[in-house]
């Protein structure tokens, strides 16, 4: 054990397996941003309730408000295309390109045959440091096909279960 | 997309595959406490920063206090009779009776290679329904021999990586 270095502490965070989700959501004209996130637990079911970790400096994130849609499409492991297209193309248009896409019941896109769909409503937002802590209410959830999750550890997709 | 319960969102949630950590206190009379957690997640690297949602009402709960201090450990897949002894039995003497333990720079018992060890102290709590979501800033870390990662999913115990 050793004092923290953001370094050490990438590594260390490197080790903390976890689901690779794309969160998304939709402003007043339409218009759709998303981007891809491990940073999701569940916080409790009473009342059903999650949180996502977002950079500050994320494209999507002056969309993503309080009050706002939020969808969390939890991705399996055939869905490894989506999850890079959420982190690396530059515009949402590409991004929505990989992937089916349909509205949600708050008008957050959903993915179609995602592992899980969490369809909310933001309901509190914390800032810490460079990243932005956004509590979302779920308001409704879809199931696709039982199958492979796709996990993120050290640097690496991998599949989790079957 | 339905209206969601508590029995469906537990379900879409059982498809959320997470990390298992074993997360730890001191009191101030050097008593031990801790519980097995799987809601945990990375929030920034600057200033480095983890959260971990408790259950209110878990019998370590009173112990993790603002300013106090908490240790994060991250198992290896061989250390699933950690996570089950700090999910099962009832006495924290008990628990902390599998698994090595020492303690770390803030006070709160290190698990000897743990995948990952994080040692923080609590600097925000944010209650949600049930849960309390803790902000950790992290002051140390410890690093174990590489391995395969602990994870949780669709309510069974599953290795990862390599």
């Amino acid at each position: 054990m050793q004092p923290v270095d953001a370094r050490q502490y990438r590594e260390a965070m490197a080790r903390l397996g976890a689901a690779v989700n794309v969160v998304t959501t939709a402003d007043a004209a339409g218009g759709r941003h998303g981007l891809t996130a491990t940073a999701v637990c569940s916080v409790t079911d009473a009342p059903p309730t999650l949180l996502v970790c977002v950079n500050r400096a994320a494209r999507a994130r002056p969309f993503l408000r309080e009050g706002g849609p939020i969808c969390v499409n939890t991705l399996t492991h055939g869905q490894q295309a989506v999850s890079v297209a959420f982190s690396a193309f530059e515009t949402m248009e590409e991004r929505f390109a990989t992937g089916d896409w349909h509205p949600g019941g708050t008008g957050a896109p959903v993915l179609e045959q995602a592992l899980a769909s969490f369809d909310c409503v933001i309901d509190r937002v914390v800032e810490v440091g460079t990243h932005s802590v956004l509590f979302c209410a779920v308001r409704g959830v879809g199931l696709g096909d039982p199958g492979q999750a796709l996990m993120y550890l050290n640097r690496a997709y991998h599949p989790l279960g079957s």
